[in-house]
């Protein structure tokens, strides 16, 4: 098999696979990059990630995830940020194994709300402290922090960030090779101001990731579980793919599908079918 | 028992009972106002309805709901026009059955995307030429149109206007006594732009009406009924109200919630318990 050329397969799309057989998968299907999680690379240690993507020849188009900044509790935010300077060590090891092409990302999920608060102000004005904190070190290892807006269904428990704009009010106090944003299109696509968003993002250079996915109804019972399969549900994504390569993003693109009935199929015919229907985001070849 | 002398209880949140229990109940439990739905109204008649609420002595803040307009097949479109006048004369004859201070306002409710379509833009445009056609018609009832933008979890299948910004930048082709918009706190408190979109409401006469309720995680799984009473979720909903208030709303403030626990309640305790918390939003007592 051979995928589209700029095609990665996220991990987190094939949840219940370890590293080893994620890669096998990938390679198996001709998906030239692939999006890592931190937890199946800790499973196996960095070094042998590392190797293993080495010896695979795969581009790493991401590391997910860093973040999670919006705790009241000092010691809870210091822990975060410890966290944080490991994971920029990690993404930039993993990106340094990629082949050729590899993007040294680390998405950041901004945190939801601390339990029994109601200041969501102040817990975005936390996600942008923690930013700063983080941007010498990010800009010391070569890594883009990849700042994550999230729909808001998960403004509350998950991501406080809730659009791309917020999200680039942010990016913008730092470098554009240090502090980025991921444009997901399940997080993004009901925007009424994300074209013009898209367009700023990349002409300042802060498309760091973009990542693939549908908004399916009826939403399914788990929210955290409720993206579809390019092309099954109603987001306009030749439209997205339009914006954001024409705003001047040449990256990889990631299929990122948290979905259930694809995590209970085999991880081949799951990997199968999203590099089958990557062909509906309309992705040009070249970069 | 006596409520706040501003509160309203939206049928809604009573959703089980038929339109005298729900005024028995409304009166019983001192509350001043409520919130009406066309579905009970219909079922007892329009005149029936207006001579129970006139006898109840109750004042009408709204009339829930008009709108569906996304509809691309022109005759669905010309009958939800032809259904959306007759909510608009029903809206009218309900104010004027109630007491003094009651509102003529009819609450549209966008409508999502089309089957199988991804075009929001399309569907946002529809929305915007429905209003169009409708506001002589409203004007000339006396009955202020209030554009409901909606969580843009409804976004694909309910509401495609998503922000607060946006349903006023439909609002203002139109004066103020006709077209204005709902704030209702589930679907609004995410947004960034929140407080300064709530001052543009109020500076401009905007604000027909300010319904409350919260935001409970986890998501219940039935996206329809995830609303939570006030105090049991997320929204700063004093900090909310201050700046429905500081912006110069005068009205009732309706309680809407969609919640199967409350709804499995006996009608008199749900009405009791939504009566007991409207002190949290921390509504001042005069208008």
């Amino acid at each position: 098999m051979t995928a589209h050329p700029r095609m990665s397969l996220n991990q987190a799309t094939i949840k219940h696979a370890d590293l080893h057989e994620a890669v096998k998968i990938t390679v198996a299907e001709g998906i030239p990059s692939i999006g890592l999680w931190r937890e199946p690379v800790a499973d196996v240690g960095l070094a042998t990630a590392s190797e293993v993507i080495k010896d695979a020849g795969l581009r790493v188009s991401s590391l997910c995830r860093g973040g999670f900044f919006t705790a009241e509790d000092p010691n809870q935010l210091r822990a975060s940020i410890e966290d944080n300077r490991r994971a920029i060590d990690e993404a930039a090891v993993l990106a340094q194994a990629g082949a050729p092409g590899s993007a040294a990302v680390l998405v950041l999920v901004p945190g939801g709300l601390p339990q029994g608060s109601t200041d969501i102000a102040g817990a975005r004005g936390r996600v942008r402290d923690a930013v700063a904190v983080l941007a010498d070190d990010a800009a010391a290892a070569g890594v883009v922090l990849a700042i994550e807006p999230m729909h808001p269904i998960y403004a509350a428990d998950r991501g406080v960030i809730s659009t791309l704009g917020q999200a680039l009010d942010i990016a913008e106090d730092f470098p554009a090779h240090v502090v980025g944003v991921v444009v997901d299109a399940f997080h993004v696509w009901w925007d009424p101001e994300l074209l013009p968003q898209v367009a700023r993002a990349g002409a300042r250079g802060r498309i760091a990731s973009y990542q693939v996915n549908d908004w399916i109804t009826p939403l399914p019972a788990d929210a955290l579980l409720a993206r579809g399969v390019m092309g099954d549900g109603h987001i306009d994504l030749p439209g997205l793919t339009a914006a954001v390569c024409g705003a001047g993003y040449r990256g990889d693109v990631e299929v990122e599908v948290f979905n259930k009935t694809l995590w209970d199929m085999p991880f081949a015919d799951a990997a199968a079918l999203v590099a089958d229907r990557f062909s509906v985001i309309q992705l040009p070849h070249a970069r």
